[in-house]
């Protein structure tokens, strides 16, 4: 239910090179498909049939896009259409022997059992690599679908272009209209066997074809262009029967792609680049060691493993790269990073790699101020998607992800530079309501139909402006915007107890369901969720639910009330979405509501709660996770979680703490200090928190600094069974 | 009916900025429409409205493309439909005055009469500047419209997009799928004033939004991609009622055109740019001076003004430009050229830049020589159309362009390169039957409806070849060519005396007539025209018509023939193609014919001929030409002819002689040396040459060598009315 893919990449790789086991069909028709969600990794783990191997993919997003140039090996009569799940025999399609399926960090294998061939994938960041084992029954072939996608309605393919240069060389482009309005892909193949004889199909009737009539295209003629385009090729197999194919990508030009190609795969070594691949990913899990069974491992470095996917490098080696304005820029000193689902990402993926990769998050920063830049609202992205925002939620949360690299101290781009660009997001007056939340501070019902968590959201965006501010000494910008994230008192109704959408001219609107997710205000959530989102000031919101007592009575109905069904009927997999109670951990909205019981007095119900999260809707399984993975922040979560700390407002320099999930937990930090962080006396029972000792000081309250963490030493929770 | 356009532009200019008085009519449906070649220029002179002005027109080619970018004033209401000839008042579309309609070189004014407009241009290489005076009886406006194009049939913009920069700059882009399939052209716009308020509108139903959804855009949003965008400006007029807008071209990128606006443009100074237009023209047509009358000279100084509009500039300032495999380059050491309408040009237009245009010319062949490199083919270009080919038309005529730069000794470019690239397109067995043209010396009808005259070109394009390599000591290359220069022996049928389409097992096919010019093997001609094509041989053609006399006496029959009927009345305007018997000196393959005689012995029938032509056929009137310019291929001929000399086999050093139009003309050569050229005696009777003297020797034969003419000099011509 993690949305996940299974398939070959390497930390935030530009490639995620994935068997895609079906897509929204052909000819859908076109608008929102309710398939969109289900399919959006390209992926399901039953599908019985896979339609081929697409090299770019989203992980756990909750919309469709990418499945960029697809390669499906084949024997016998070419066949250019995909076929069906139900008819693979219709096209290239085939099905698979699932027993023989492996995907491990940068490997995936299976046996395509149609013509029994054994598929083979690797990757380096921009570089896809193939390996395809045929047995030579019939004539070997390989399949290019430039058409297919992974939300590939008519019209998704603007244009696209294919080239022959040389008996090896493929190169080509395709610009699509999705989810990314106007994005543009190039690659470069080069196959390891010469190519004997190909042909590239254009599969639309052309409007126009001009003196190109002249040419026979349909076999071995060299370049074409078109909406729908399809080739296949047979080689000259000599010797041995196994094919090695790369496919590099860039989104700057096919002459960047075959640099990239060039650059990081010289050679067509397919065990050597798997072993590359293999290593880095070791690296990184190799920086946190846990002493727990097989499986929790299994979970934990699952979990950090989804943590690496995005953002994405978004950049040719040359670092040559494609700005939000399409035009082509060069990387001053970062590397540039695309896919940024900041609605989703700020809570803890971002704060995770804040702390595990400075220099990623660094360079994520950079490109982040770049796109601001480069906008020509002047603003930071909101879901920056292959050089264009595609204005998927809601927030400007670009602004708490730099807030939280300033107040961590991050080095290696400009605090002032982007303190500008922070503000120029927050005041943009045409986004979505902001004109009005700036005069009145809420944003109004008619201007969004999600107006109060709209509202909610810029106050935590603007707490944490106010303290990037203070950092670097804009006291009149800190104040300003210290005194903007109090906006959420403007729509907290003292009478039901919940923040509620308003109308322009103030009043609440009618009706009003708390338990509702449509039309309420709300988006992704009801108001039992969205009116604890002030995660830059609990200690008022808790005043406003009349103190602490009646605070973790709130809580408590959250997480224990039952739900009428009617409100969770429509939803994919009710079984997979992480409810308890009301409280919906497959959904971003709540991730940081389990350790408000901290603030209210009651910690140990932070720490029971977390646990009970971490134990029941995290699994070793195809359906390990309880809501799509939102590229990685589900899984970031449960880092922090299980490391016994959670980020509850991003852009202060404080963690919330809850219980360490394992016994004992070596982390390596990426100063080199070493922190060991040790549960002592852990058990099924000993769920609880005594104390907490830094170093053998007795931390006091319920939380720990970046610098106390960065410091690295002994972090000790002294466990207990009493509540 | 030379298919030209009014507007302005400088030398070679990328930009043509023209008023565009229609244009095929949207919704027209696709593939080949009749008026696609009425409009090719975008003008016609007896049309009552002007829909606005377009920056890019191709001169009197034979198809239809281009007509970037229409920028159209207005006043009032906002209207994005263009409204039709019939009906301006139903868009934006105007009538106007056409006694206040100017055309000068580089300058265009007009008043457009819905709002009492006026509107001026001019032009630098790469930016068309307009200015508009306001009458302001209404909220004066600019409707720029995306969709807009000489041949705008539905799908032709496949992709297109706007930005509002700031509050003067706009800029974007669009991408077409015409003539040339997959063509690329941004702009750059800067309003003299400030924008107050604008709209970018799509025209079309979108497929798919997403979630820009969330945006108004209709109004005052600054960026949008979509396939039919319109936009509107309205602006802080202050004190003045004039604007000035300059639109800068790129085919590489926006921020490309904002350079080459800024470079070319510094500032918004109208008359200071037209007067650099003027001057820039001024200096081009100061190298010829003719002794002549006005209406004489108008004839003449246009057919200068049109011999310098194509090739067309096709890079930016700053040497970068779009390759043909739509890669960036940097042009190394050359300008880079397109535009490049070989079938036509490589007899006299290409001939003429040679010898008045070194540089150019030189740049020319090295903008050819990039293409091949480019070119997945690695063949020269057929017909280079914006990075693209559109493979218009027959043979390889880039090859004689090349070779006639060498024969002249243009330097400049590598010659072995060049040979490398000619033969490299001589042997290219999948282009129009040249397999079995390189097996067994003639093209099949079965592999071109055009066989004869492919099989003709290519014999003549092989020729140059064989001269190239000479040039360079390559005499295997050399005599390979030379032999495949007699291959229109092997089309010659002794029984009709014509040169014949065959079949591929060698018979000739059937049924013959030899005035048709459809499914005969030949095109934009017939048997007549065609068989006389043996440019580099003509002594062997006299032979195959038996003798000097009796090929004489079938070129008489040519001249004065009755053509009946139905062979020419599907032509778009008899009187208009420049017939003389069953000559047609409105289409080229004929345009050497009338030099002919000079190698059967009766030059002063070459000379009546041609002074007929010149004297008949071109006329300073809105109807000057007798057929489409073809990017100034009609207009070389006229100047070479009128100069006295013509080069009826480009790729030697030789022009065949006429006689001078005129009394004396001073030809300054690149050089710097100065070619006096005397026709004494000249009179209406006085039309024939007795003897020519170059430097007061006599010149034997009907030959002047290109030295001798770039050695400069007097060259005078004895005028007699003896025949």
């Amino acid at each position: 239910m993690g949305h996940t893919f299974p398939g070959a990449l390497v930390p935030f790789g530009m490639v995620q090179l994935s068997p895609d086991t079906d897509t929204i069909p052909y000819s859908s028709g076109s608008g929102y498909n309710p398939d969109v969600y289900k399919y959006c990794a390209g992926y399901q783990y039953n599908d019985p049939t896979i339609v081929g191997f697409s090299h770019t993919h989203l992980h756990g997003t909750g919309h469709s896009d990418l499945g960029d140039f697809l390669i499906m090996p084949m024997e016998g009569k070419i066949m250019l259409n995909p076929g069906t799940s139900d008819h693979p025999e219709k096209g290239y399609r085939s099905k698979f022997d699932k027993s023989t399926e492996i995907a491990k960090a940068g490997y995936y294998s299976v046996v395509l059992t149609k013509n029994n061939i054994k598929a083979e994938l690797t990757a380096t960041q921009r570089v896809g690599v193939h390996r395809y084992h045929f047995p030579m029954k019939e004539t070997p072939a390989i399949i290019l679908d430039m058409v297919h996608g992974i939300y590939n309605y008519d019209g998704k393919v603007i244009w696209s272009s294919l080239r022959i240069e040389n008996d090896s060389t493929v190169t080509g482009y395709r610009q699509t209209n999705g989810w990314a309005r106007d994005r543009k892909v190039y690659f470069a193949i080069v196959f390891s066997k010469p190519i004997k004889q190909y042909g590239i199909i254009n599969t639309e009737k052309e409007t126009y074809q001009g003196f190109w009539r002249r040419w026979k295209m349909d076999k071995d003629f060299p370049e074409r262009s078109g909406r729908k385009l399809k080739a296949w090729f047979q080689f000259n197999m000599q010797s041995d029967s196994t094919l090695t194919l790369r496919l590099a990508l860039s989104a700057v030009s096919a002459q960047g792609a075959l640099n990239n190609l060039r650059t990081e795969t010289p050679k067509a070594n397919f065990d050597k680049i798997r072993e590359q691949a293999y290593n880095t990913w070791k690296k990184e899990v190799n920086t946190i060691n846990i002493e727990a069974s097989d499986e929790e491992k299994r979970i934990f470095y699952t979990a950090m493993y989804h943590s690496l996917i995005h953002p994405s490098i978004y950049m040719d080696v040359d670092g040559q790269y494609r700005g939000l304005d399409q035009q082509i820029y060069k990387a001053d000193g970062f590397t540039n990073y695309t896919v940024f689902s900041l609605w989703d990402t700020f809570r803890a993926l971002h704060p995770w790699l804040t702390l595990s990769h400075p220099q990623e998050t660094s360079d994520m920063v950079n490109s982040m101020l770049a796109h601001a830049n480069q906008s020509v609202h002047k603003i930071l992205p909101i879901w920056s998607h292959w050089s264009n925002d595609n204005w998927c939620m809601i927030g400007y949360h670009a602004v708490p992800v730099i807030a939280d690299a300033m107040a961590k101290q991050i080095k290696g781009f400009n605090y002032n530079n982007a303190l500008k660009a922070m503000v120029s997001s927050a005041t943009y007056a045409p986004y979505e309501g902001l004109e009005h939340y700036m005069k009145y501070g809420f944003v109004a019902q008619e201007q969004s139909g999600s107006s109060a968590s709209v509202t909610l959201e810029y106050a935590f965006d603007d707490y944490t402006i106010s303290k990037a501010a203070e950092l670097v000494g804009e006291s009149e910008i800190a104040n300003k915007f210290a005194k903007r994230s109090l906006n959420y008192l403007n729509i907290f109704d003292p009478a039901t107890k919940f923040m509620r959408a308003k109308k322009s001219h103030g009043h609440f609107t009618k009706p009003f369901d708390a338990l509702a997710t449509h039309d309420m205000g709300y988006i992704e959530g009801n108001a039992w969720t969205y009116s604890l989102f002030v995660p830059h000031n609990p200690k008022k919101l808790i005043e406003l639910y009349g103190g602490e007592q009646s605070f973790c009575n709130h809580l408590d109905s959250l997480f224990t009330m039952e739900l009428p069904a009617k409100y969770y009927e429509k939803t994919e997999d009710i079984a997979a979405v992480g409810l308890m109670g009301n409280y919906v951990h497959g959904n971003e909205p709540g991730h940081h509501i389990p350790y408000l019981y901290n603030y209210a007095g009651k910690p140990k119900s932070t720490q029971a709660i977390v646990r009970k999260i971490l134990t029941t809707m995290y699994h070793n399984s195809p359906s390990g996770l309880c809501g799509n993975d939102d590229c990685g922040q589900m899984s970031a979560w449960f880092i922090f979680s299980a490391l016994g700390f959670y980020p509850v407002c991003p852009g202060t320099p404080n963690y919330d703490l809850g219980a360490p999930l394992y016994k004992k937990i070596d982390l390596l930090l990426p100063n080199n200090n070493l922190l060991t962080i040790k549960a002592n006396k852990l058990s099924s029972k000993n769920i609880y928190v005594k104390r907490v000792l830094l170093n053998g000081q007795e931390l006091k309250g319920e939380v720990i600094t970046h610098q106390q963490i960065m410091n690295g030493g002994l972090l000790e929770f002294e466990m207990t069974s009493e509540r």
